[in-house]
C-alpha cells in the first residue's frame, strides 16, 4: 500500500478476474476503492482455489484493500442506490453490460462528468472471456510442440486488461480535471488481446510472410533462448538478449571453436545478430546441450551469472512460495491473518516499489457488505434510521 | 489515438518489451512520448520478426506514435544530454539500472519533482526477462499435458508491467500534482510476476493446499471449461462461468438425464457450484464431448449462442489476422502504409474505445533520430547551429 492516490474514492462493480484487477491496483495505491456486490456476492465470490469451508482465496486476494457495499441488485431500489453512489462518487468500474442499468448515457444523466471504465468480452456486447479470446487470436496453436493446442494457466488477458483499466481510468480523470468533461472508455478482452497480438508485431508477421509462425516448443522466437537440463537434471530456461551476453555465454561454456565451426559452414556471423542466431538453432542448440549437460546445476550457475546471461531454473509454484527472494524476505509481502477465510499467509501489495514512501501492509478484502453503513452514510448521505429499514427490507446486507 | 493525455510530454529511454509498451499506452491516449536511443537504435531496434530488409516489425508496431531523438550514449555529453531532456521534461520511462547514469537520484538532483517509472529484472537490480520470472514462479510447470514444462508465448509479465508502469506513471503524477512532490516507482517484473500468482489466489492455494495444482491440459481451474471437437474436427474453447449458463448448455446439448445421473451417482448438484463441476469433470467430460462430437460446428454454434455459452474456435493467428470482426472492421484497427519498414498493414491504435471521442488513426513508429533537431531545441532551446556542431560531432544522430 502506499498514497498516490489518496482522496480518489472508486465505485467498483465487477466479478471475476479483469475489472476486480483494475479496482486492486487502484486500492493498493491508496484509492478507496468501493465494490458493491450483490448480497452474499457476486458470481465469482465462491470461486477457486477455495478453503476446506469454501471461503475463495481467489476473490479474497483480488480484492485486498478494498471496501464492500452490498445491496440486492435484483431490485429496483438496489439498482437505482448502486446508480446514486455511481453518481455521488464520479469513478466506476465495471464489467457489467454496456446497456443495462448501469450503461454510461444513463448514469451521467445527473452526473455529467462520470468517468466510467467498462471491461468487456467483444466490443459489441457479445461475451467472451481470457480463454475464449487467447484462441480467437492464435496462441494456444504456437505454444507447446504440438499438435495440439495449448491453453494459457495465466488469465494473461484479463490481467492485462485490468492494469489498462487502472491506467485507462486516471488518463481520464486527468483529462476531465483539465477540460471538465467526463467519459466512457470500453476495453473489450477481444480488443486487447488482437490489437496487442498487433503490438508484438506478431500480426504484421504472419501477414509479411502470409504464413503463420512455426511452433518452437520452448524455444524463444527471433533470438537465441531455450530450456537446457543439466547434468544433475535441472532444466533452466536461458536467454541471450545482448551481444555481449552471446559473448560471455559462448566463452563461459568452452564453445568458441564449435561456434566458429558452425558459423565458417553456414556462412555467418552470430557475434552482432539475434536473428542469426535463431535461424541457426538447430545447429547450435546441441552444442549447448552437450555442454550444459556436463555441467551440475550449482557449475552452470556459477558460470553463467559471471559472464551476466540470463537464467533461471524451472520452479513450483509451491516451491516459489517457499522462496525467499521471492516471498519471505520479498518487501511487497506482509503477513495477513485477517483474511475473511481465516487462512494466514503472505499478502502482495503493491507491484511496484517507491523507494522515497514507505510501503504500508497489505490489507484484507472486505467481507460482503462490511462498509454499507459507513458509505451510504458518507456517500448518499443516509440516515441510520434509513440505512436500517433498508437492511429490514432486504436490501442492504451487511457483514455478519 | 486519443487526446486523453495532451500536453503530457514523456521521455521514454528503453527497449524489449515492457518499458516500451508503457510509452506507448501513453501515446495512444496523447501523451508526447519521446524516445531517446542510442544513435542507429539501441539493442531491440532489429529484433524479429523482421522484414526481408532486416525492419524490425516488433520495434514499429511496440512503438507507434512516438518520436525518437537519436544520442550517443556511450559519451559523456550524450549521456548528459538524455539527462537534461528527463529534467527537462519531468517525466520518465525507462528499463535502464537503477544505478547508474539515470539513476533517479541523480536526474532529481536539478529536477526535485521528477517522476521516474523504471522497469526493472529482479527488485535488486540483477537482470531478469519475461521467459525467466515465468518458470521461476511455476506457470509452466501446470501448462499443458506434461510433464515438461511449458512456456508462453505471449511475453505475458513485460505486457503486464508495461500496462501498470504506465498506471503508476499517471499516479505518480496526479500525487505530485497534489503535493509537489516526484517519485521513482520500481516495477521488477519479478515482483509483477510472484504478486500476480499471490493477487490471484495461487500462492495461497498451495500453501493452504501443501500442494501444487495438478496440470489440467486445456481444462480450467474451478470451473466448467474446456476444449471440445465437433463432428467435423473444429477443436473449440468452451467455458461456462454463471449457473445460467450451465442450465442453458446441459439443455442445449440434450444432457440433463446424463447429467442427472452423474449428480446422482456422486450426490452431488452441479446446479449453483461451479467448484462440483470442476471437481466432478472426468465424470461430466465424456458426456459433452459425445454430445459435441455429434454436432457439426455450425450446429453447436447456433445452440452454444442461442444459450449464451461463451465459446471460440482455436483460430491460428494467420486466421485472426485475416477476421473481419478482429482486425478488418475493427475500428482499434487504421490503414498505415508509413511504417519504417515500408511494409503496409492493418495498425493498432489504443486498446481503449471512448464512445464519446473521436479516435484518430494509428500513428506510424518514427525514424531512429527523427526528432532529434525538434525536440533539442523546443526541449532544451537549443540553436540550429549547436544542433548542427552535435550532429558533426557524432553526438547526435538524425534520421537518414
Amino acid at each position: 500500500m502506499y498514497n498516490l492516490l489518496d482522496g480518489l474514492r472508486i465505485i467498483e462493480a465487477s466479478s471475476f478476474v479483469a475489472s476486480p484487477t483494475a479496482g486492486l491496483y487502484c486500492a493498493q495505491f491508496g484509492a478507496e476503492v468501493i465494490r458493491v456486490d450483490q448480497i452474499g456476492g457476486g458470481p465469482d465470490y465462491h470461486r477457486w482455489p477455495v478453503t476446506d469451508a469454501k471461503d475463495s482465496l481467489y476473490w479474497e486476494n483480488l480484492n485486498r484493500a478494498k471496501k464492500s457495499v452490498a445491496l440486492d441488485l435484483a431490485s429496483p431500489k438496489g439498482r437505482e442506490m448502486l446508480q446514486e453512489l455511481v453518481r455521488a462518487t464520479g469513478q466506476f468500474i465495471t464489467n457489467f453490460p454496456a446497456d443495462g442499468f448501469l450503461s454510461h448515457a444513463k448514469l451521467a444523466e445527473r452526473r455529467a462528468d462520470l468517468v466510467t471504465v467498462r471491461i468487456m468480452g467483444w466490443a459489441d456486447g457479445a461475451p467472451a472471456l481470457d480463454y475464449t479470446v487467447n484462441n480467437a487470436v492464435g496462441y494456444p496453436l504456437i505454444t507447446g510442440q504440438g499438435p495440439e493446442p495449448v491453453n494459457h494457466v495465466l488469465p494473461a488477458w484479463d490481467l492485462l486488461t485490468g492494469a489498462y483499466a487502472a491506467f485507462a481510468m486516471l488518463a481520464a480523470i486527468r483529462k476531465r480535471e483539465q477540460t471538465g468533461i467526463g467519459s466512457e472508455v470500453r476495453i473489450p478482452l477481444s480488443d486487447v488481446a488482437i490489437g496487442t497480438a498487433a503490438n508484438l508485431g506478431g500480426l504484421a508477421e504472419v501477414l509479411h510472410n502470409n504464413a503463420d509462425r512455426p511452433r518452437l516448443g520452448n524455444a524463444v522466437y527471433g533470438l537465441f533462448g531455450r530450456d537446457f537440463v543439466t547434468k544433475d537434471s535441472v532444466r533452466t530456461m536461458i536467454v541471450v538478449v545482448t551481444h555481449r551476453q552471446w559473448a560471455n555465454l559462448v566463452a563461459a561454456l568452452g564453445l568458441r571453436s564449435a561456434v566458429e565451426a558452425v558459423e565458417t559452414q553456414e556462412g555467418v556471423s552470430f557475434a552482432a545478430d539475434d536473428g542469426l542466431r535463431f535461424e541457426h538453432r538447430r545447429g547450435l542448440f546441441p552444442l549447448f546441450e552437450k555442454a550444459i549437460g556436463a555441467l551440475s546445476y550449482d557449475q552452470m550457475e556459477a558460470k553463467l551469472d559471471e559472464a551476466g546471461v540470463v537464467h533461471s531454473a524451472y520452479r513450483t509454484m509451491w516451491e516459489a512460495a517457499h522462496n525467499p527472494r521471492l516471498v519471505g524476505d520479498n518487501p511487497i509481502f506482509s503477513a495477513c491473518s485477517a483474511n475473511p477465510s481465516g487462512f494466514a499467509y503472505p499478502a502482495a501489495g503493491a507491484l511496484g516499489t517507491i523507494p522515497q514512501m514507505e510501503r504500508s501492509d497489505a490489507k484484507p478484502a472486505p467481507r460482503n457488505g462490511q462498509h454499507s453503513e459507513e458509505i451510504l452514510s458518507t456517500a448518499l448521505g443516509l440516515s441510520s434510521g434509513e440505512i436500517a429499514r433498508l437492511i429490514d427490507s432486504g436490501t442492504v446486507g451487511i457483514a455478519k
